[in-house]
């Protein structure tokens, strides 16, 4: 593949690769429904299978890559890490938190399941992530294995997302300032992109400093997405978005672009962007695809 | 400690010293709350510190103390198991499982925080189960870790813990037989059990037959402490319980009390400890208290 074609569309058959490679490997770890229980395997498979980007998974894989980390090493690290994301999506849906019944214009898993059974195949996903990383399969050395359980546990847990999703619900939204959001989007998304790419550095045997160059790229890189996607609330049409729009201005929620303004935002965006291009752009053409997905995700409409 | 001088106090004396020294070791590994999301962090201590036998952490301890494991070592292990049970019962007591309000005479977290943070309380410590066993300080090889984090995913996942609740809340519970009834429960509450002495297997070296041995007391063991719950539920007081009793027979739930009547479950209960107790005795005076143990549990009433 040529990635200097065009640029824009070899990226994209990448995702959509990437993503198809994703879900191979994801129907093969997951459990098949069978037995008096199988109703739980079911909505594990109901709420993975249910599209989305798979971006955290190209983030693995092509920060792997980089460091030239075998493909079945870093496409299982993205099947937990998408198993631990798409838990988050699921027990974040539920009615005691953003009760949402719709998600890519299909019901919910609690709502296509029931509320007890979103929860438990939440909490299986959850704890299928950590059996994935565990599985000499994914990488030889259990050192290695010990690093990436060890990270994805503080990106996932309350430090992290988990304490992120807290603060998000907990405390009155319309009193946040811009540091906080800041904080609040780094510890509730911003944590796992660091996590899909340092573990690409950790797979491949990237140094300390590859670690910390991937962590810096995957957080300008993650609040650039979320930017975008606050923009996007506010700029598009339900129609172009996919999604309901105008939502964080109806609940009154601070976010960057009602503190620095649609132009604002859109700016400091394009400069995030730029500060992950750049860090990507250290490694050349093993990157390129990195260095090119921040400035094609921050020019999208949904 | 003589453990032959009066068995029963030995064993209790155990019990609140292991129990003792599992929340000194949680204190440490649980994170203090601070911050925007304090509150996720106060509905974990809420809930871990609420009490309870500490019955898991019994298990791994003794079970470890066999191999000659540093009991240092096997607190950890012992911490992360009671994070992972202390989840189960945080999401089991959600409005949309148990309903529960009330837990050892205290509310319940989602009671006492609210339903969100309890959802997010129980996924916090289940993520740090895996950080707390992913850590060089629970055992030196990293080999040794990751058989324990895939022992537990395997015990908590689909397969095991979260099965047997999926199992517990869906099958119509009078249709259960004998059979189903004892797998339920060998998912339910077996599979941890069994993790628990396994684990001290593997910490302190044991071989595939120490494994193997531990697993099956732990099946034993766990069996007839399920019976005896259900025994309590029909025979006990309230009063003497501890808690509400006669609820498997007001939801119309077959148990192996309600199958094989009061005094053959008893009957079966007393061979299952006999069994466990001869698992245990082949390790002579170093397992003392985990061949005592079955006995002392099948005589409580609380």
């Amino acid at each position: 593949m040529n990635v200097h074609a065009d640029p824009a569309a070899s990226l994209k058959s990448a995702l959509v690769e990437t993503a198809a490679l994703t879900e191979q490997t994801l129907d093969a770890l997951l459990p098949a429904p069978h037995g008096l229980h199988a109703r739980v395997q079911a909505a594990m498979r109901y709420a993975i299978f249910a599209g989305g980007k798979r971006l955290r998974p190209f983030l693995t894989v092509n920060s792997a890559a980089v460091f030239g980390a075998p493909l079945a090493q870093s496409l299982r690290v993205a099947a937990a890490i998408e198993a631990l994301h798409t838990y988050s999506l699921v027990h974040d849906d539920l009615p005691c938190m953003d009760d949402d019944d719709l998600r890519r214009g299909q019901p919910t898993t609690h709502r296509r399941f029931d509320e007890a059974t979103a929860v438990l195949a939440g909490d299986a996903l959850l704890t299928l992530a950590f059996e994935i990383l565990a599985h000499p399969d994914t990488h030889p050395s259990a050192e290695v294995r010990c690093q990436l359980i060890a990270l994805l546990a503080r990106a996932g847990g309350s430090e992290g997302m988990i304490g992120g999703q807290m603060m998000d619900i907990d405390a009155p939204a319309h009193t946040h300032g811009a540091e906080e959001i800041v904080l609040l989007q780094r510890m509730k998304t911003g944590a796992l992109f660091e996590f899909c790419c340092e573990a690409g550095a950790v797979l491949g045997g990237g140094s300390d400093e590859d670690r910390a160059r991937l962590r810096g790229y995957a957080r300008d890189f993650g609040l650039a997405f979320q930017i975008t996607d606050d923009l996007i609330d506010v700029t598009s049409s339900a129609e172009a978005a996919g999604k309901q729009v105008g939502k964080d201005e109806a609940q009154g929620k601070a976010t960057l672009v009602s503190i620095h303004g649609v132009a604002g935002a859109r700016r400091e965006a394009e400069a995030l962007a730029q500060s992950a291009a750049d860090a990507a752009a250290f490694y050349g053409d093993k990157a390129e695809l990195l260095r090119a997905l921040p400035f094609y995700l921050i020019g999208r409409e949904s």
